[in-house]
């Protein structure tokens, strides 16, 4: 990164379509983590456009953007369901590039994503899944105010194979 | 029902199409479960059509259909992901029209489901969400081999806006 550092946080829009599907397939490389329910190399760029404008109207989904200098360097999503009955559980994703990982980027998007929520008054509870060997990420979440609240078996898988324990963590909004 | 009972287990294809349609709207109104991400209310005949090839050529996700006397009353479902981190976890769903509950064709669909993951070999976790006041679910699926693994707070909503303990189930395939 450059010496000056400019960092934008802000809701992501249909006129990002173009910029998202590329640095959506960056980040499904260097992450375990997809932000739409379909991978953005299948999507075309009028697909992604109208899902931008519907998660930028709904009123329990969102997608943030984190800029570096005027360039995309991470994403944080909240996903829910329609449903009543479960419209007030949203699935929070936070996905950096690799190259801005321990800039505490991913605590201000957590953040923002929080602040979101809040203010929406129709999430009432975040959830997120993460892998227990990632120490690092789980420190993350429980500063930002997340508890564990159960051990996944089998929750995971690792590269070569073999099962891997995860941790779900809940955090209430009130 | 007629006092003679003839009841038919087999996966959709294509052509349920159209009488899939029909009874997903049915159950979507009788029952909290949503067979397809998708509500079947939003879907054309050809995107059902579609739906359903993709399923049954899927090797870790399908759709059962339970026929009595020729009639569809029920469905069961396994949904999982292509990423491979994830792809050893089937999401087990069932739903059943109002007046055919009580006769064991759950039963009868949850032992079709687990046949059906464990020839697969590539499903390795299958696991449910129920609401901790639903006894009777409860029992069925702990009958059938599956244990609570977790209890989710605020996992669900009732109609009148009160939130309810939910069940994490599981069943490992091995």
């Amino acid at each position: 990164m450059s010496e000056e550092l400019q960092v934008t946080l802000r809701e992501a829009i249909p006129d990002d379509a173009a910029a998202l599907i590329e640095v959506m397939k960056q980040l499904a490389e260097e992450t375990d983590f997809l932000i739409m329910d379909q991978p953005a190399l299948e999507m075309t760029l009028e697909m992604m456009a109208l899902n931008l404008a519907a998660l930028y109207e709904s009123p329990n989904n969102c997608l943030f953007i984190a800029f570096v200098n005027g360039k995309i360097v991470g994403l944080a999503s909240i996903k829910a369901s329609d449903d009543y009955r479960v419209a007030h559980i949203g699935e929070v994703g936070i996905s950096l590039l690799k190259d801005y990982w321990g800039f505490g980027l991913g605590s201000l998007l957590m953040e923002e994503l929080i602040l979101w929520a809040e203010e929406g008054q129709l999430l009432r509870r975040l959830e997120l899944t993460v892998q227990v060997r990632n120490q690092r990420a789980i420190h993350l979440y429980e500063k930002m105010g997340f508890e564990k609240e159960a051990t996944i078996a089998r929750g995971a898988r690792s590269e070569d194979g073999a099962f891997l324990d995860v941790y779900l963590m809940r955090l209430f909004i009130n």
